[in-house]
């Protein structure tokens, strides 16, 4: 898809398209609509990421709690959106066995707990084993700064959405998670 | 359900619960859980429409193109929210003949055309005669004050969506209409 085709488009059709490359939250894409037209990807994407940093600190928080748990419980009753279940999927994270999925809830329970929002990470950049030892060890961080770690999955998670979208090179993602 | 019971939602709850009172837009809710407790529920809606006043211009506009339009493609096709098939089916929009169906999908088309979101009202206050009529007078409206309209109309439609899960007295919102 080019940014042609992406410019064109009328507020319904580029909700219906971009509406969840921001998890359940398509409020983002339609106000993103009113930026149009677009140079390029990088434009586009530029403005989700400027909505989402323009947003009051509750509202970061929003969006954060519109994120399902990893392995959690719309994994379990079959209520996760399309893109998130492509996602665990991949990192095979739907596939779990009792013990490890045990394990992974009692960590997503205590990061909820800690911080007022669910563990967000950008799956398919990580995989089943490293997924626990991660949520473990931003378990441990400040507040601050973990808001800050988990928006910054938000916009990986979006970067990767979008570039099934619009056909772009998925691989340019990587330096983002250095 | 009392205020004691809303303070005791973990998010989850509580965005499973509200998260519609906005249409389609369950980040609203999300965030508005970060200023529990709530001391009632004029209190709590009054959290739901600073965040929306709160929101640029194209966050408002968001706000407004996550809505159908009234007797438009989601209800032919099916995919309305429960909350928006409810009260387009008390307002008789779901019982149209094609005829005046095919009036109000034009009607629709040219407010969309002029404003830049849909035509946005709630429809459990309105009828089937009135839709139409409103519709036409809105259109010849002048963009600023249109938006300020349409976002009163998503207030009221928050206001009664609230009232149908918290039990209050939804009577309370006609005055809101003048």
């Amino acid at each position: 898809m080019d940014m042609e085709k992406v410019n064109s488009m009328g507020f319904s059709e580029f909700v219906d398209v971009f509406g969840n490359v921001i998890e359940k939250c398509p409020l983002v894409a339609a106000a993103v609509w009113s930026q149009r037209p677009f140079s390029g990807s990088e434009d586009l994407e530029k403005h989700f990421f400027d909505f989402i940093d323009a947003l009051p600190r509750s509202g970061q928080e929003g969006i954060l709690r519109c994120h399902p748990d990893l392995a959690g419980r719309d994994l379990q009753q079959g209520t996760l959106t399309a893109e998130s279940l492509r996602e665990q999927s991949q990192a095979g994270l739907t596939s779990l066995d009792a013990d490890d999925r045990l394990r992974l809830q009692k960590l997503n329970a205590q990061y909820r707990e800690r911080f007022g929002f669910p563990f967000v990470l950008a799956a398919r950049l990580s995989d089943r084993a490293e997924v626990p030892q991660e949520l473990a060890r931003r378990l441990r961080c400040q507040p601050e700064s973990e808001l800050r770690t988990a928006l910054g999955e938000v916009k990986k998670i979006c970067h990767l959405r979008m570039a099934d979208l619009l056909g772009a090179d998925a691989a340019r993602v990587e330096p983002l998670r250095g």
